[in-house]
Parts: C-alpha cells; sequence; structure tokens
C-alpha cells in the first residue's frame, strides 16, 4: 500500500537508484494558485548534500509537475509529479549485493518480496519521502489560506537538547542553521557532536518536535481516526522514526488527573484552556489549541565500522558500509514531519465538511 | 469513520449510555472454530467493576453474536456482535448537561457535530472499546494457530516503574493481581498508589508495555503501513492513550549506531538478531524477533476535586465530577492494548499472502 | 467486504436463518431528524408475504435501532440497526444439506468458503437486502432535505413491458398496485402472469426502471467513480439483478451522433438539455437533469419442477424445491433499486463539498 | 478518486493535452517476469491513428516504466509508469474557450470545479484511459500464468450486429480487421458504415462483448463485491459507455425460471453447467464457467454538424466541432473492455486466497 490520506491522498513511488522518485496527489481542491518556489524550498530543505551535517550525494532534486495543474493553478484532477534521480552511484553498493545490512530493511524485504534490490536500498530508502515533502507542500500552502501554520525543528542530537518548551523559542530561528535547532548555542553544540559521528564513522539518533498553530477546532474523528493517532501514525512511517508522543506524551503516565487537566476558560466568546497538556487535541479532535509532538529517531544504520552480520545464503559474515550517508538523519527529517502534519491536517480539513 | 482495518477489519458502534455497543467484524477466514469461554474471558479483563483499581459501574458485558458463525465456526461472512448496556445511571450526569468537562472529549465533540449528549461521553466513553475487545479475542484465536503470542502488562503506574525489560519478566504472573504488573511487589506498590488516588479523588497515568512472540518474518508494507506505525496508530487510538514507543524508542535518540544496531547472525538457518532495538520490526516490516512496544496513558480526566471550565454558553463556570470513574486506566488498558495488537498483526498476516 | 460507500457507508450483517440481519451506518450527518415511520414503509415494502406475488414467508420485519441516535436525531456516530429473524423455518430445506441448487450461490459459496450453510441461502439470501433497504430510507430523508426525489417502477415482467417512458407516467401511481407499476393495466396484466406463474411452480423475470428528480449538479468523479458507474455497481450488487443501462442504454448502439447529443439551452440561467439521452449524467457528472436508468432481473431460481443438479460428493442427482419463494423479485426490488441509488447520491453529495 | 482495485490497485493521472498521462499500479505481486513487448501491443490496439476508422491524431504512445521492476521482474514495489503527449494540437480547440459541447463533460466539470480546460476534454479525453490498458496488459500477463484468457471484440456498430453467440466465434480471428469483429463479412459492413458516418462528419454507437475462460472458481464477494457487479462498474467507467449486461443479461427478464436455471452437473469431479446464462458468475461469484458479458456504448459526441448549445456566461450558442475524433470509438475501445476486465479478475484473485 503506496497510498497515504482518504481525501487528499498521496500514492507515492520510487527507488533510490531507479529512473525517478515522484507520486500522484490525487483530492487536491480545485483552482489553488500554487507557489512553485515553496514547494521547491521544501525540496531543498530536504535535499542531500545542502550541508556538512548531511549526505554528500549530490541530487538536484528538482520537481517536474506532470499533471493536474492548468495555467498555474490545481483543477481538481490528480496532480502527479516526478525528480529523476542522476547521482546513482550503485557502485557504492558493490560488495552488497548479498549481503543484509544490519538493522537495515534488507532482510526484511527479501523475506517478504523474494528479492533482493542492492542499490542503496531500494524503496526503503530515505530517499522516497521525497513524495512525501511535495504532497505537504501543497498542503501547507492551502492550511495556510486557512491561517494554519506547522513548524518542526530539531529538538535533541544525541544527549544535547533544548530545554525550552516551544512556546519559549523563536521558531523563525530553526532555518537560520543547518541542523534546524531554533537555539542557536544548543545548535552549533548539535553541529559538534554530528560532526565528530561523522569523522567515526559513526551516527548519532535525535528528536524532531512539531507544532501546528491555528488548527480549527473539529478535526479528527471519535473512534479510529483519532486525529493524534494519525499523526503519530503519520510520522512513525517516516524512514527511521521510532517514537511518538502528543503533548504530555511519556511524562503525563507520572502525572495525576489534577495536574494534568487542561481547565477551560472562556474569552471574547472563545473557549480555551489554560494548560496545553492534550497537545491541542481531546477525545482525537482538535480543540483549537496549539497541537504539539515530539518524534524519536533511531541512529542511521550506515555506519563505516565493522560488524557482524549475515548474507543471502545464511553465511555469518563481517560487512563494512561505504555508500555516502547522513550521520544524522534528524535535520533532513525536520522538512518530512512538516509534510506529513500538513497532509494529515489537510486531510482532516477536507474530511470535517459539515453537513448543511 | 469507525472502520479499522484493511482486510480483517472491525466496524464498531454504540455510546456508553445507549442501548447497545458492538460491532461487526468483516474478513474473519472462514472454518475458524472459536473458543466463546476465550472471548468472554477477555471481556472480563476489561469489564468494569472487577476490582478496587477500577471503577464501580456494574456491567455483565456478556457478548452475543448475530451472525457469521455456523455450528461454532466462522463462516466468511461478517460476524455481528452486541452487548447490552443495562447499568445506565445517567443520574450521574445530570449536572453535566451544559457543562464542558476538562480534558473530556465534550467541547470537541460539540464543536464537531453540534449537539451534546451528556450521557457518560457517550461515543467517546471508555466503553467503546469493549467492541476492540471482542474482535482482538478473536484475532488472538487466529494467531495463536500460527503460534503467535501476545502479552500486554502494567509496566508503569504514576512514578512506580517496573526496573525490569520484558524478557526478564515472567510474563504468566500478569494475570496473578489485579494491576496486572508481572512482578508481585512492584504490583502492590501500584495498587497502594491507585488506591490513595482513589480516596482523594484523583487518578494517576501509566504505561503499558506489550510483546509479540513468534510473528512471522513479511509482516508489514514498505511506504506507508509500516508495521509500527500501524501499531502506533492502533494503540493511539485508546482512549486516554498519549504516546507509543518500538523497541528502543525515544531512548534511540541518544545512542549512536554502533551501539543502536541489531547484529544479524545465522544459528541453524534462522537468522536472528543479538540485540533487539528494532524491537522486531525493520524497515517497518516484521524481521521475525520478538515486536515490543510502550504506549502511556495520561491519567482519567474525571477527579472529583472541583476545576474551572465553561458551559455551552460559554459562561466560565465551577465544576466537580461525580459519576464512576477509574482512577487508573492502566490495568482495564491491558486487554485493549493486547487487542488492537492482534487485530493490526492479523490484517497484516492476511495482507501479506504471496503470489503464487 | 460488507461495507458500500465512500463517506455515507453501511456495513451490512446477517444470514437469512441466523439470529438477526442488521447494519452499521458510518458518515451520516449529525443533527438529521429522523421520521421513523418513513424507516418502516420502506422496509414494509420490501417485506415478505405482502401480497399474493411475493414469498409466503412472514416476517415481522420491525427495525430496531441501537445506537448513533439521540432524542430522535442523528448523532454523527454510527447508527447500528437489526431486525431479528422469526420465522426461520429451516425445515424447508431439510433436503438441501448436500444439493447444489442450480444458479443459485451455493456451489460457489462451498468453494470459496468451503462450507455449506443449508438453511435458506444463508447470506446470499435476499433477505439480506433488508440492510439495505434501512441506509437507504435514512439516505433518502437526507436527499429530500435537499428537494432530490427517488422513484423506482416496474416497467417489465416476463414479456408484458410498459410502452410509455417514466416522464409519461404518474409515478405517484407505483404503490396503488402490488406489481408496483405505475399504470394500472398493465399492472394487472403483470400480476396476472405471475399468478400463473406461481401456479406452475415456476419464476419470471422483469426490469425495474428508477428515475432521480432534483439531483445537483456536479456529483460523481471524472474517472474511477463516475456516478453512472457506481449506480450501476450499486444495482447489479442486488440479488438477481442482470443488466444495467442509463438513458438510452443499448439502443445508443444503434444512433447517430447528431440524434443521440444532447443540446444545451439557457433559460433563465438554468442549463438545460433539449433530449435526455445522458440520463442526466455526463463524463461520469451529473448534469442537473432527471437520472434515469433500468435493471434486468432474471427469473428467481427456486422452482418447484424437478432440476437436475450435483451433491456436494459430486453426484449427479435429481432435485425439486420445497421452501417459500418468490414467483417474480420485480415488486419487492422496487424499494431496493431506491434504496442503492439513495446511498449512492448521499455519498456523492457528501463527497462532493468543495474547497473554500 | 484515480484509484481503481482493492489489492491491484491502478492511481491513474494526466489529461488530452497536459504534459503526460501514466499511472502508478500498487499490489502487483513481486517476481513476474513482464513481456514488455505484449504491454506495448496492447497500447498500440488503442492508439489513435492506428487505421480509417479510428481518429487521425498521431501520438507514439509508447509507454515508459520508471519504478517497481528491477532486471525485467517486478519487485512488489509500485510500478510508475507514463506516456508523453506529442501531439498536442490546441488549436484544434481554439473555438471552444467558453463554449459547453453537447453531450461532452465540458458542463459537468465546469460545474464541478469551476474551471473550464478547453484542450480537448483534459481529463474527460479518452486518452486517459491509456493508463487502463497498461495497468490491464500487465494483469493479462499475470492472469495468464494461471491459464485465465481474456478475448472482447465489436459485436454491433450501429445497427449491424453479430448474429452469433461467442463460443460460435472464432476470436483469434478479432485481430485480423479494423473493426475488431470475429466475423469478416461483417466486419466489412461495419468498416463501410463507420466510413459513411466519418464522410457525413457524423458518429456512431456500438457494443463490446467480452468473455473470460478459465477463470478460476470463487472470485468474488457476497454481498457489495459481487464479481459481476465490479466488471459493470469497471466498464461502465470506459468513456462512452452506457449499458451492461452479464450472461442472459436483459433478455433474462423476459424468461421463466425453468428456461433460465443452469443445471449442474458433475463430469470427471469436475462441476459445469449445462447452459451458461449464468454468464459464469452465480451469487456474485465466478462458478469456473466461461464469464461474458455486453457493453454498450453511445456514439462520439464530436460531430462537425452544428448545433445549439450555451456557453459560460449562459447564453445560447451555435457550434461546429473541428477537433480530430473517431467516427466509432468500438474498435479502439476493445483492448480497453478487456484492460478492466483483467484489472478486476486480478484484483479479486488476489483478494480471494484462502486463510490455511
Amino acid at each position: 500500500m503506496n497510498t497515504f490520506g482518504n481525501i487528499y491522498r498521496l500514492t507515492s513511488f520510487g527507488e533510490s537508484h531507479g529512473k525517478a522518485v515522484g507520486g500522484v496527489i490525487d483530492g487536491c481542491p480545485a483552482g489553488i494558485e500554487l507557489n512553485f518556489k515553496l514547494i521547491q524550498d521544501e525540496l531543498d530543505r530536504r535535499k542531500p548534500g545542502q550541508s556538512k551535517v548531511s549526505t554528500q550525494r549530490k541530487e538536484a532534486d528538482e520537481v517536474q509537475f506532470l499533471s493536474g495543474i492548468f495555467e498555474g493553478k490545481t483543477t481538481g484532477t490528480p496532480i502527479a509529479f516526478l525528480v529523476w534521480n542522476n547521482d546513482q552511484k550503485s557502485s557504492d553498493y558493490d560488495n552488497l549485493h548479498e549481503i543484509f545490512r544490519p538493522s537495515h530493511a534488507d532482510l526484511t524485504y527479501f523475506a517478504k518480496y523474494g528479492l533482493r534490490d542492492p542499490r542503496g536500498g531500494g524503496r526503503s530508502s530515505a530517499r522516497i519521502t521525497l513524495s512525501r515533502v511535495v504532497a505537504g507542500a501543497i498542503a501547507k500552502q492551502i492550511l495556510m489560506l486557512q491561517g494554519v501554520m506547522i513548524n518542526a525543528y530539531t529538538s535533541q542530537v544525541g544527549n544535547i537538547k533544548l530545554s525550552e518548551t516551544y512556546s519559549e523559542l523563536d521558531l523563525s530561528a530553526t532555518e537560520s542553521n543547518i541542523v534546524r535547532c531554533p537555539n542557536g548555542e544548543i545548535a552549533t553544540q548539535m553541529i559538534d557532536l554530528i560532526q565528530d559521528v561523522r569523522k567515526n564513522g559513526n551516527t548519532v539518533g535525535g528528536v524532531v518536535s512539531c507544532v501546528a498553530k491555528n488548527v480549527p477546532i473539529g478535526l479528527g474523528e471519535p473512534e479510529f481516526l483519532k486525529l493524534h493517532a494519525e499523526l503519530g501514525r503519520a510520522v512513525l512511517s517516516i524512514n527511521a522514526a521510532k517514537a511518538f508522543e502528543l503533548g504530555s506524551g511519556f511524562s503525563s503516565a507520572e502525572m495525576f488527573g489534577n495536574q494534568h487537566n487542561d481547565s477551560f476558560f472562556s474569552e471574547q466568546n472563545v473557549i480555551k484552556t489554560r494548560t496545553n497538556n492534550s497537545g491541542g487535541i481531546q477525545g482525537g479532535i482538535s480543540n483549537g489549541m496549539d497541537i504539539y509532538f515530539r518524534v524519536a529517531f533511531k541512529p542511521v544504520a550506515t555506519i563505516i565500522t565493522e560488524q557482524e552480520t549475515v548474507d543471502i545464503h545464511s553465511n555469518n559474515v563481517k560487512f563494512s558500509a561505504k555508500g555516502r550517508h547522513d550521520p544524522c538523519v534528524v535535520p533532513r527529517a525536520v522538512p518530512i514531519v512538516e509534510a506529513m502534519t500538513a497532509m494529515v491536517l489537510l486531510d482532516f480539513f477536507l474530511l470535517n465538511k459539515r453537513f448543511l
């Protein structure tokens, strides 16, 4: 299943070292004037080779639209797009034909599909997330027409963590550094750590935090399409994501009801909560407050150090990765988290049309 | 959307104080001999009034099957079932007609649907999860035919936490105490804490851990139906759930690649990993190792203490809950977590049929 | 798959001789005041034993709602309903345990599910359409709020056919006779034919025509959810349906473009067509004109005459049906055709919400 | 909704005069060796400009695959493909910017999406069916591995009809003439009629018949995914299709049960029917006999003769088409009917996996 969404739907295609990656967006409202520069900007935020903390694979990643747009506006018909793969150094993977790389998808894909595509992970490559960024960038623009603003940022790399909550930060500073952390000092420490890690042929994990403001009240469905469950699913499907928490998250487990409850109050006929442990979602439905959540990413599995593993004949072997790769996936994951959030919110916005 | 699943699908219905709650299971394989006692046992684990740490609402919760079963076996046609609501003390909610209870779904439902069903939360009540338990209990039985075993347990209540990992515990001890914690000493502490909390008219959060053993390799889809994303979505849709982590989870954010990677080795032609930070899932697909994850639950929102809130006319008001409720949702959430896990795993088992 | 629809969705359950048949309606807008008498009226139009041209099986067919309705209004949550099966004369089927009845679903169900439910066809019984009638009756009421009127009628029984088109008939006369043919003279001939057929232990086919007036322009999707394709699918899924034609239908194959094209003209700023060969749908989307189509039903397969057939051991055997059955399914199919039409139109009405 | 299918799914994109048309096939089994020449052959059967009875628009229609295939075999990941649009003579449509062409989708699209793409019908163009042919050609190859053979042919053009049933014809002769009618004499008459019609600037309708042999018993679902309802839906969604009938179809309405029933008999332990009025499907499920059905196509709406119509300002105007077009769509519809049939049958084959 390579389709995501209920009304606003992305069908994604492509492999890391195939001809192209891309997708088809279905259910996009008609008559929306698109800002193509903003779409390309988002792709550039995800692009490999963008800085010293990312992989050095070089790709132009220029998106080309094939359908669904006429005179700069959406037509209501499917929007197909693609990005050609240029820098297909499959030679990086020459020694991989028969190896299952530890903590990669090689073994599981082989077991599922009965074949081994050794070209950089094939469909399991993070390159595939490019399609999500395009669909998310369009969703973002439509949401902006409703006033919705989505901002993700790096809040942790290894043991270096932001101590501020999102409301204590200036989120407009996120893009001012290459790790996408809105606190410049912490950002520098994160960059240093990633540089160290890269030098050692190692990798490191981290956390992305995300905030959506001005989300209208009423998005989400009562039972199985709870908004936070769908947001969780969306970001957990990003490569290397391991954990998700909404609002108070895991810390709520230690709290008492009288600490955790968010009191309502009314101000100029707008109902708000004094605290926001709920993370903007109650009973699976947005309550008009800021939606915020955190996503943990594991360290990238490709490391230079020699590792023990197994080949397709079930032999125990040793293995050292070559291949260019990210020392830390988190800075490039920031726009992907935003994209998935935008897709979910727009989808639920479109689902939520009241009847009469 | 009140349907969950792709092939094995539950459509759920009912409200807390309506006539009945129930569901329709579609896509259940034909010819499966059902053990009805096991289904009722699972319902009894979820049942209100089962112990001093749960709500005192009394319900028989006896499930009645209406279709899809002939001579004790599934027929391949939809399995409809219901449980009549008996103990409908709506009087508990007499003072609620116009109040939005803090951290409940009252406001968001009102905003979404334009009406206020004051009878115990209506569709947002945890009573609705009963349907999940029935569908999960059937899924469990079918999975057991494949050797799959699913065990959830309480690993944290407030600040009382298990220090052992799942493999250091005797999970068969889970049902030996009323909080469903497999370590008896810790269980006692948890029970004491919940008793205290109840006395104070307060509530407390907690964590459920879950393990699935003998899951066949190859379940999950590469891009949008990643197995852990669907498990996360499934359990995040349980009432009061706030966070999910697979395997190493949030702790992976602090780790380096050479610490986190799970080395493969082959033993008698079976490929295993030496560690299991992956939590049994790599690239979104099960790898044959144990699947394990944790789910955080917030403290129940119904507390006796007076709280500030707002009514449907946007007046700021004070409010104290009556109504029977759980001081801690976690012990009763254990079978629900298992049920959701079983539904997802069976669904993916059925999705995963290879071609020729 | 026992769920029908995209937004307004019916999940159906039950077997002919099981405990109950029923369904769950999801996606029904909130706040709709339901007229329960109209729902029961529709069920009574479908009910067995209603006249001398229908089967003599007696069922009260009183629908009971379990959820989704509060103080007479829809709440936006799933509407579950059921009808208990009372007149379960399984003895009618005593000689059927091992027989595959000709032109029934016995063989195909056995081949698919590996079992034989001999109780009156089980899930393949026309009794199952009852759930469709309930969901359709609610859809009809909601459509009526938009001014949409749906009328089906019997236009052919065996070789007795109406010569008038729908616009030449007084459709309010449909319910004035037991075959539901709006031309009283033709109706009498049809009734006579069915009586004859019944006396001979035989059955006969027929055609239902259906008209939907005041359907808003713009319902339907361009490529795969073309409105007429979905209407066709909906009515072709009714038991015994064999053929569907929209507007000019099969006769269009003999026509030339200059005969078939429907000229547009504008009258008081409303655009209409002079003819309506299109049947109210162009390019898969409603154009505001009357939607009309025809559905052919084969003669019921249960006949008293001895037939050759095969048993589950592949023996060639002789067989004569007992069991009460309809001599002609068409009069009771009329409300089912209306119900399916209403479900599709409401679903597409809800799908068609424009964006800004 | 531009996605078709449950397991084997085509997501289609593109407009007549946009950059490209294409699609993404999801759910294709892994490890299938594809014959690319057969795929191109099917496209050539659909291609414009292929003969004097088709439109003279010239397109190479060479399909390019972008993903999902490695070393000539399917990988189980999405298969994306496209065909560039070359011969985009939008000048043909210069006079159309503000006109709603009679019996085209111009008005309905405008009403639905609020815009008018005057370039040859945009998304409603028959050019879009190209994507179906590619997905169908792959489905056909997979079905052939199971022995399933699908053959469609032209059985009627205007008032010229084949009198033979499919079993009296040599279907291998279908491709021996440009109208794709397996009876050479009738084919000549059809060609003459189409030539006449073209000379007059007119168009004519027709019928395509289709047979699928060796379909395994058990495909189809009992209630809402009845196999014939899905086949009907699939072919009714082809441009210009107006009617569908399975097996005995509309003629069944005139028949009696004892004429229509298909007696079973057993021969060497294979159960067959003596007649096949059922058209190979009973109770919505394939019974192992030949599946056959007919689809009616209206005359193409583009005619040279002056017609009355309306423009986007609701003015009554006169209009004469220029633009190249087909005088009769039926010969080019033959491969599209086969493609849709193949997609449905493969989808149901994959849905039908039994459990243990």
